[in-house]
């Protein structure tokens, strides 16, 4: 997927169409919503389908945008409390509690349930990832051992997700012992 | 979820009527099914939606049962090679492979897309467990360092199926890279 950047001034109609459709994929997925189409998306956003087919192309592509504004909105501040267990336990705390609101667990059940071929990137994973970077190079300028972003995304955000993909219990304890796990792998 | 074992005998009316459902379960998640209910289930397997509610009281339950059903079978056998690697490779290995298949892969995001409330135990999960338990109790009474069992699920079953249902690429390479990373942290 991409994002098209079609919001040239705040406040202008495009960006009152943008929120509207957020709004509504919202609304549906919070809703536990059977069958999340632009046909259905548009009539609650009150747009033109055409709207929706031509910015998006893809259903899929319109659910995972909104999941990645709604994540980024939520932690766009990546930690930096001046160790990386400190911000990998700070991230993965709050990632923790972040997904694990029935809301947004609905909302990503839904988004996997709409994918039927393999896909050549993800948003979620792609941004987890940059942040992950983010915080192990910060730890290699200060001379800390750090395992790799994709260490921290395979051992940390993985079982964050599996989780609640599977509707199991997530608690902070829970990423606390990620952190600590992905740590001893630092070398 | 539970079990229930009324396959008296082989080949009797209850186990007709079981492989039927199994295998319009299967069928309806290949295809992509929108909506996968008892009475669809039902139409497709030649029974009574009364069987079916009588049987599972939630559709939820049986798309697990079919699911852990076709596990078990394709690797029921959990790998004795005489080290923990050669055992958690091999493993990681077969499950990497029989969860990427298509069939598998739309099964599993059908399975979760289902499930609304949180679940207090999962059968992929705790089959999973079980195994995992298994290899690193032998790797114990052979003297051999091994991870927990908790970190074989949190660090090589959780970013495999994150993969998957994700609609990652999932190769076996990637198996044996999450094999190395959970040994390093075995303590």
């Amino acid at each position: 997927m991409s994002l098209h950047p079609v919001v040239s001034r705040p406040g202008g109609r495009s960006s009152r169409v943008l929120t509207a459709v957020y709004t509504s994929v919202g609304e549906l997925v919070g809703e536990g919503a059977d069958k999340i189409t632009f046909p259905v998306i548009a009539e609650r956003a009150g747009v033109n389908p055409t709207t929706l087919y031509r910015r998006w192309g893809d259903v899929t592509d319109l659910l995972e945008e909104v999941a990645v504004a709604a994540l980024t909105r939520e932690s766009e501040a990546v930690p930096d409390t001046g160790s990386l267990e400190g911000d990998l336990t700070d991230w993965a705390i709050a990632i923790a509690r972040d997904i694990a609101r029935p809301q947004r667990a609905r909302f990503l059940r839904a988004m996997v349930a709409a994918r039927i071929d393999i896909v050549t990137s993800c948003a979620v994973t792609d941004t987890r990832r940059e942040q992950a970077s983010l915080m192990a190079s910060r730890a290699d300028e200060r001379g800390e051992k750090s395992p790799t972003a994709q260490q921290i995304l395979d051992h940390i955000i993985a079982p964050l997700y599996y989780r609640v993909i599977f509707a199991l219990e997530l608690d902070p304890e829970y990423a606390r012992q990620l952190v600590g796990d992905v740590l001893s792998m630092a070398g």
